[in-house]
């Protein structure tokens, strides 16, 4: 989508930080039902003029915005499967805990909502997908993974578990759900749990 | 918190389920910012005195209908470890997957929005809980667990994969995602995937 820009103006690097801050904090807050032009330029305090020139319509301003802040998963070679796989947890768990948490968690479930937001979580999921892929090819080529390990369950497991973690430590008292250890050290016990084998005998098929 | 019904007068159960049917669906396509009692009225096709006969405000009215329409997870005693979470993971995914899932997804993510949703969504995780340690606990007793497998990470896992399977499946296109096996199968195989270790010698910690 092109969008309504002058050519050779320059755009206001402050200005749209502002915009892309107010974008996410807002959409993570209220969703795509209330995300609105006005509404971002409001909470920036930045002046409506700015902004319709820079997008010419919500779900551009908004698609960038997340693209800019949300920040991508990417693959980081520890020289181990379990260090890996810690590593990506980590990333997973500031991307759905941290600052910007809830704007990811909202993008997961209202992708639908528009085309424009479709792509962007497309690339959200594609970049966990790439990360996950070559950690678990690496395993499997030192030998620490079997061939066959499935990386869509392995994400499931990860991602999801990621997820919910971050969910519950947000919304569950805590005399509900036991207490949540520091970011890093759920990621090593989470991997350790999902790497290594529950069952104490083979269960019959 | 108390209703505003007068006394004496039945509720016609018609009128009831058409307002519970209406709210989740507009509480899952355009959450908690936008619901609103007038909203569910018109959805329903219900006058909306007959739901201020019934609630004095719409976090009652909306906590009401999600326990009504989305059910409880609960424990079911096949006999084995792997039977079990099999149940557990089909209910989840049904939880989150089926016809009222984007008001599951929703609940867990906008339950700080207002204190009786919040309520809600910690009796849902707690039946998460419960289901999960009642599993792990007869999988102890009979032998095919360790003493000290954590029902936390087990949930993070479970309830996180199936979240995760839910919500990639409705929103990424097969060429992104590997297509998805039908409930029952992915289940059965993504618990094998928990269940079963993966690594082919032991890390070095």
């Amino acid at each position: 989508m092109a969008t309504a820009r002058p050519s050779g103006r320059p755009r206001d690097p402050d200005v749209d930080r502002k915009l892309a801050e107010a974008a996410v904090a807002l959409f993570g807050e209220r969703g795509w039902s209330s995300f609105t032009i006005e509404a971002v330029c409001r909470r920036a305090g930045v002046g409506k003029a700015s902004a319709y020139l820079r997008w010419s319509d919500k779900t551009e301003l908004l698609a960038e915005a997340l693209t800019t802040r949300l920040g991508e998963i990417s693959d980081v070679d520890t020289g181990s499967v379990r260090g890996d796989l810690v590593q990506l947890v980590l990333q997973l768990t500031d991307l759905y805990g941290g600052e910007h948490g809830r704007a990811a968690l909202r993008l997961a479930m209202e992708a639908e909502s528009a085309p424009g937001l479709a792509e962007r979580c497309v690339e959200m999921v594609r970049a966990q997908i790439r990360a996950a892929r070559a950690i678990v090819h690496r395993g499997i080529r030192r030998g620490e993974l079997p061939e066959a390990t499935s990386v869509t369950y392995l994400l499931d497991a990860l991602c999801g578990g990621a997820m919910n973690h971050a969910l519950t430590t947000r919304l569950v008292p805590p005399e509900v759900r036991a207490s949540a250890p520091p970011a890093a050290e759920f990621a090593e016990r989470f991997v350790d749990f999902v790497l290594t084998s529950m069952l104490t005998r083979q269960h019959t098929a």
